[in-house]
């Protein structure tokens, strides 16, 4: 057991670059704490895989993150989010807070017409996360869940801004249109990337949620009710450690997050798999 | 040690499903002999990860099918051919057959004007794999490599007729037809999924080359050489293993295979990773 102080860092994990659009929502909101980020990307995406394997990639990964001394731990996926929370929870004592329940909160605090619309993985729209949660805040919402496996390589590949990207989006999002949901849960970490395209194609009167910005916020509350909000006038640093290609992840770190990067740190995927 | 005999399986492993189109050419070429194949989904996609962990994870998944005791083993992924056969061959007694070689052979056979193209995952195509191959048959041809990263995934999802996809074959393979390549390689066991389109906007006149038909009969010389064809007149069986989600997966087999496929079964990833 470690003693647990302000200082210490907040840890995230994603299962590769999409959970960077929340570490810049926690470093915007939450400017002087620390962070240590973990993505796996030896074993990227998660989304396409059972609940049983990525549940046990997600407690490795939470592991990972305890044994870098955290107070709290943001699951900044919603595939893992969507499967796994009930697990992390009662394994660890420090707070583990996810995607869905905050992106639930945001929607409905946003909707005017009651009907919204969910876009995820394949694994997370499966699950019915999103809907589930919804459900519970308001029985009487109209909910349209849609996966869009494509938007995670599209992405991945920095094509935010083509015609393909559009035509897919088009594709994807047309019942959603239809049906005239007015709010709009990008229920994957990677799809801030794509707002723009998504905005478009749904037209500026809907309103897009972005998960991780509400989840910010849920960790402010979670940190200052326990005393653990980080005191230091100074800025946070941020400390990634990725399980491949750190190069790769730099470049695209650095160019979402708008800033150097020097921290990156390769982690052996067989220690990873060995943190049981 | 056990007993090598003409009745033993071909061994066959991929990341996933792409492995399946040279399934499906070894079922046509060589129908009386037995598959076991393997196809690590709880870690796909291996074309987005670094040469380290490909190799990894190569020389866990060819464990397994040794350990099926099989006479031969295909490897039917060109990121892990483009990696990891000097590593392989040197660890195994067995043949080894990748999709590199045969890929090469069968496009200097086709071109008529010395220019070839490739296209493949950017693990593949960053190896310079086929270039290398190419240029030690004939120093003067000309080869023009192209990664094409939304491939997979587009083949992955189904979208094999459609407007998107169109889209994104013209823009990968757009410098292809300005340089009037003659020949191209879908080096990706995945693209023979997308043949129609990349033909459509190749034009008729190009020849597509399937590495695993080239490798299928590089296989029959293998097993006739060292007097171990299966000499069965019965249709041989094929066994398909999966570290993840095997009901998606043979829901794929079946449509790809176009035959009802019965033996499948899941891995636990857990021993897979345990196989050094």
């Amino acid at each position: 057991m470690y003693f647990m102080d302000r200082s210490n860092p907040i840890g995230v994990f994603d299962s590769g670059i999409g959970g960077l659009t929340v570490v810049k929502r926690i470093n915007s909101f939450l400017p002087n704490e620390n962070i240590v980020y973990f993505g796996d990307t030896a074993r990227v995406p998660y989304g396409t895989k059972s609940n049983e394997t990525v549940t046990e990639y997600a407690l490795q990964d939470a592991n990972f993150l305890v044994k870098k001394n955290v107070k709290l731990i943001v699951v900044a996926c919603n595939t893992v989010s969507s499967v796994a929370m009930d697990v992390l929870r009662k394994k660890y004592d420090i707070p583990v807070i996810g995607m869905i329940k905050p992106g639930a909160l945001s929607a409905v605090e946003a909707t005017k017409n009651g009907k919204i619309g969910v876009i995820g993985t394949n694994a997370t729209i499966n699950n019915k996360a999103y809907s589930t949660e919804l459900k519970k805040l308001d029985k009487k919402l109209s909910v349209l869940e849609k996966a869009c496996p494509l938007f995670v390589p599209l992405a991945e590949e920095g094509w935010t801004d083509h015609k393909a990207t559009r035509l897919i989006a088009q594709e994807y999002l047309l019942e959603m249109r239809e049906q005239g949901v007015d709010t709009l849960i990008l229920g994957c970490t990677h799809y801030p990337i794509l707002a723009d395209v998504i905005q478009e194609v749904m037209g500026r009167s809907v309103t897009l949620i972005d998960s991780g910005t509400a989840a910010s916020t849920i960790v402010e509350t979670h940190l200052h009710g326990k005393g653990l909000r980080n005191i230091s006038n100074h800025l946070g640093f941020d400390d990634f450690y990725v399980s491949d290609l750190p190069g790769k992840f730099r470049e695209i770190a650095e160019r979402f997050l708008g800033k150097k990067v020097e921290n990156i740190s390769k982690v052996d995927i067989d220690y990873i798999t060995g943190l049981k």
